[in-house]
């Protein structure tokens, strides 16, 4: 087999073989007989060619054995997991995790570090003093098995192919692909083990997926590789048109994810905690239809028992579970100041990206890898779209910890599209099961 | 400028800017801004976005620029050079050439050496014992201000992009783009510096292109890229369903090159080095009409000025003049056998190809470049397409040092393809201008 001869046929917009796409993986992650040049060609002949759902499963399935793969098979029960494809204020897991682990469903998950306007789940994490997301394989299995819950960083060695894949497509235009999106994501999610997963996949124009039909296409990609290696899947298409929930920024996300495991968060945020513990329930048979699967979730809120599973993740992970019970005691940032509305309207829109990018230069993410997240600060949105504002009253507060905002400012102003008429915000467009 | 923007430019299908194109190829050739995996996902995106005519004229200048540009202004008048796409038993420049410098015209052509069935132009001229391919700039300059004519090897440093990129394309499966493939042969016939180019664009299933639509989309490429850097421009599409002449191997091609000079050369590949010569009389400016310039060929073969301009070119190299003169001189291979037809009928296609490998296999080509060619062997067709063969005829004589040739009997046994009606093959399918 050779590498160009593979490219060619993929080129040329013909099926190719598990073997042949086994040869392109493995011999690309050892870097002996596939080059990173021939690995670039491929990608872009994948980007205009495409792959069909059972290449894209192989291709899925040669990330997946290119490193560890996490053995689950230690936990009793069913295992679940969740992935989003990023957005802005996006804190489901924090709600999520604990509702479904207090129905005595096991989540076992891993997330990346990685870039980006806000930081990750794990920096989130980290705004609760003490929290550790490095812990053992053992350790994490151990805690799993105990209290039905664990939320850690990525050990190094899961999905070597995908990590050095992704830093080759993001150099060489090939990032927007949907086989090689759905491949990497699918890769991720299968090493770390479970056996119900439930994917978020996010559109609109704060997201990765700018169109509907476009993400429609991945959500299905993702959840047929999901099926085709035995997973129960399901995924939910949700609008980033806006920021989800109020808040965006680390500890500020952390609270708003506290306040809803007491059953007062933000509409469109409760709405898709609320959808996605359902399916994961459903799918791990704890509920025979969707709507008996919501009742038990909206129950776990209204008993406060997703609330202290919480607490009880963050003291099983070294952090302080006082600052869950009472979140007045996360550390506030300096100033916080209004940005307000120069007319009357509607809200219509709220660029999430520019809110995101606005967090980002307070220091609440990383532009560069080595960057230090500043946990305090953020944005908090005072109106959402749909509401009524008017000239002079507030559209969303800073919190900084330096006093000149002017830039911020200026983003989050201008991320607000006001109109005369009123619109009803849709969160979740499709559900693909 | 980064090349990932410019990669997505392309991807996207928009037109690229001169600057654009200058950095993908400087930051190649160098190697610092453009890694080679960048260039092969670019490569991949033009191979399926394409490029429009000054896309490709500024792919062209900036390889032309990364190397060395023959001067040829210190050669007084009209500098002509050509190009063949390659093809088997193509021995026209060794009449071309001689036959339009007998005019005045100067010829002063540099030739890769290259791998392939047969041996390239320069390996045909090693067949003339003494024949030097590998002299200075200096004197090659010298050469043609003195007789007008000069044939030898092409330098190292000539548009070093090319050769770079080439190699890329060959691993990358990116050779088949019409605007890679238009760029990479023009820089390398701008950079020899000539005023008028003819091409030749070889045809069907014994050439690079297959069929007659994309050939004419090369030749028409090629030729408006050579006219907006203000060269004048032909280009001829010919067939390449059976070999051009009668002899494949290179002293034999050599022998029917004389032959021709003389005027008693194969219809088919005299006719084209009439062609070949008309457009580069008229576009000289030796006549005013391409039936003048047709006329001043033949006359140049008639009164043998072309076949003693050839003698002159290869003595003034250090080559044995009366070879040329009394080409029985020439060394023969061993043996000499014929393969004969085992039924009646019209030849209606011979395999070029496979009358290309079976020299090679004879050793008269390349397989790998440090392959030593024998350059008495070959095959001379004795029944072209439209000749009638009985039974028992010869279609083809091996000329071989080896005594078993049974593959190569096979293999132009089976180029011949035969057939009850006769077929009227047509040689020059297209003139682009």
């Amino acid at each position: 087999m050779r590498a160009v001869d593979i490219i060619e046929k993929k080129r040329n917009g013909n099926k190719l073989t598990e073997d042949e796409i086994k040869f392109m993986v493995d011999g690309f992650t050892k870097g002996d007989t596939v080059m990173d040049y021939q690995m670039s060609a491929f990608n872009m002949a994948v980007y205009f060619r495409g792959m069909d759902d059972e290449e894209a499963t192989w291709m899925t399935k040669a990330m997946l054995h290119s490193g560890d793969i996490l053995d689950l098979s230690m936990i009793k029960g069913v295992k679940v997991d969740k992935h989003s494809t990023g957005g802005v204020g996006d804190k489901t897991s924090l709600v999520v995790a604990p509702l479904v682990a207090s129905l005595g469903i096991k989540f076992a998950k891993m997330s990346g570090r990685g870039l980006g306007h806000t930081g990750g789940t794990l920096d989130k994490l980290e705004s609760i003093p003490g929290y550790n997301i490095s812990i053992s394989q053992q350790d994490f299995i151990d805690q799993v098995n105990r209290i039905g819950i664990a939320l850690i960083g990525q050990t190094k060695s899961l999905v070597p192919a995908d990590k050095k894949l992704y830093a080759l497509r993001d150099v060489t235009a090939t990032v927007e692909s949907i086989p090689l999106i759905a491949s990497s994501i699918m890769s991720k999610k299968l090493a770390s083990g479970a056996d119900v997963i439930s994917l978020d996949v996010k559109v609109g124009s704060g997201a990765f997926m700018k169109d509907l039909d476009q993400a429609t296409k991945l959500a299905e990609l993702m959840v047929s590789i999901g099926k085709m290696c035995g997973k129960k899947m399901s995924a939910e298409l949700t609008n980033m048109d806006e920021p989800l929930g109020l808040a965006v920024g680390n500890s500020l996300e952390v609270i708003e994810a506290i306040d809803t495991l007491n059953g007062h968060g933000p509409k469109d945020f409760t709405e898709l905690c609320m959808e996605v513990s359902a399916e994961l329930i459903l799918d791990s048979g704890l509920a025979k239809s969707h709507s008996e699967a919501l009742a038990l979730a909206h129950k776990q809120i209204e008993n406060k028992e997703a609330l202290h599973k919480f607490v009880e993740l963050v003291e099983a992970q070294g952090g302080d579970g006082s600052y869950v019970l009472n979140p007045d005691k996360f550390t506030k940032a300096k100033y916080v100041k209004e940005v307000v509305s120069n007319q009357d309207g509607y809200v219509t829109k709220i660029d999430a990206l520019a809110i995101g990018h606005a967090a980002m230069y307070l220091g609440g993410g990383r532009a560069k890898m080595d960057d230090v997240i500043d946990h305090a600060v953020g944005i908090v949105l005072n109106k959402k779209v749909g509401d009524y504002v008017r000239k002079g009253e507030p559209l969303a507060y800073i919190h900084s910890n330096k006093e000149d905002i002017s830039l911020e400012s200026k983003c989050v102003f201008d991320a607000y599209k006001l109109g005369k008429d009123k619109i009803e915000p849709k969160l979740i467009l499709k559900v693909v099961k």
